[in-house]
């Protein structure tokens, strides 16, 4: 039985990380569509949120059916718990990229990003990709150094949103107040796409030293 | 064992109702020192939070111990995996009501909300407290038809919410750029609440009927 039930775990856990490399990919095609107006690709990246909804739910019935075959108890319990919390997180995630290629499209032929402000949406795109691929490499190596690392992606991505927040605010933003709302909106999503990332990121510790980390 | 196992069930959902409460109660108490610029109640609000998140590590580690100790399964083990993601819900309601003290600390003593858009606040603040407090009835009563309901409490929030928006961009808004972000802001964590309370209903609705409510 112990077979059968690591069996189960490694196949969660493979279909935990393939949800990252989705998020990440959306993240990245999001970003892409949104600096360069790419309504096609808006739209993929909205229909194929789908799909990671639907990997979330199948991921989350396969590891309750585990649960309940398996009667998992302590480590193997708190593993599967986290699971579903990581699965939650990860379709989160992807709904944010989501809000993002939704403005792109809402914003089409127009951009949402004024010319300025490119570069630095360019950069939390990054970061946001990054930091997901890491949350993948992070669950499937069970790899609990870069799980602090991700906080230094983190701390970038909070530098670049606090920047947008100043650019606005310098008393030379010529744009309008739609213009205001929508970069308001977009960090706001990049910010906590990152911040869902932690989240996973400390569960992962937390699974591995049985302790949370310290900041 | 199914005593035991429905007398746990019990404490369980008094639980989460009284984090609702809680949770009801910051939002009620944010939106006041908000629109009244009262420092001391956003202090408050502030600092209560830790009680809630206490409260879901408290109830998060009571859960994974009943499902240790009594090994359910179906329905049973289905009831106890989404007590976990009520609490994560109510958890970041009460994230979303600090957001909104932190920002009237921030803006003390002046108010972050100009006067023509406090009467829309005032009305955020009432349907998200309601919205709440009927998220713990449900839970409490198993309410199928209140969980429901929520849905016209939420169009509610959504309607509050445009109207945020559209009064920003009706070509007459005077305010600053600092402003315009903090109503962006802060209409997205009332909206964000009430997508909460509507998700902890759908799984209410799902657990008493076994499937999902159609929209």
């Amino acid at each position: 039985m112990r077979n059968a039930f690591h069996d189960d775990l490694a196949t969660i856990e493979s279909t935990l990380v393939e949800m990252a490399q989705l998020v990440s990919r959306a993240m990245e095609r999001a970003t892409t569509a949104l600096l360069t107006s790419d309504l096609k690709l808006a739209e993929e990246v909205i229909s194929d949120d789908d799909r990671i909804d639907e990997m979330q739910h199948e991921l989350d019935d396969k590891t309750l059916n585990v649960m309940a075959r398996q009667q998992p108890v302590a480590r193997d319990l708190r593993t599967l718990v986290t699971s579903l919390r990581m699965s939650a997180d990860l379709e989160r995630m992807g709904d944010l990229a989501h809000h993002i290629a939704k403005l792109a499209r809402m914003r089409y032929p127009n951009c949402a990003v004024p010319e300025e402000l490119r570069p630095a949406f360019k950069d939390m795109g990054v970061v946001a990709t990054r930091i997901i691929e890491k949350v993948g490499k992070v669950i499937d190596q069970h790899d609990s150094v870069g799980a602090i690392e991700l906080d230094q992606d983190d701390d970038e991505m909070d530098k670049l949103h606090r920047y947008l927040l100043t650019t606005m605010q310098n008393g030379e933003w010529p744009h309008s107040i739609e213009m205001t709302i929508d970069i308001t909106l977009l960090g706001r999503y990049y910010e906590r796409c990152a911040d869902h990332a932690v989240s996973i990121a400390k569960r992962v510790y937390f699974l591995v030293n049985g302790e949370y980390a310290t900041d």
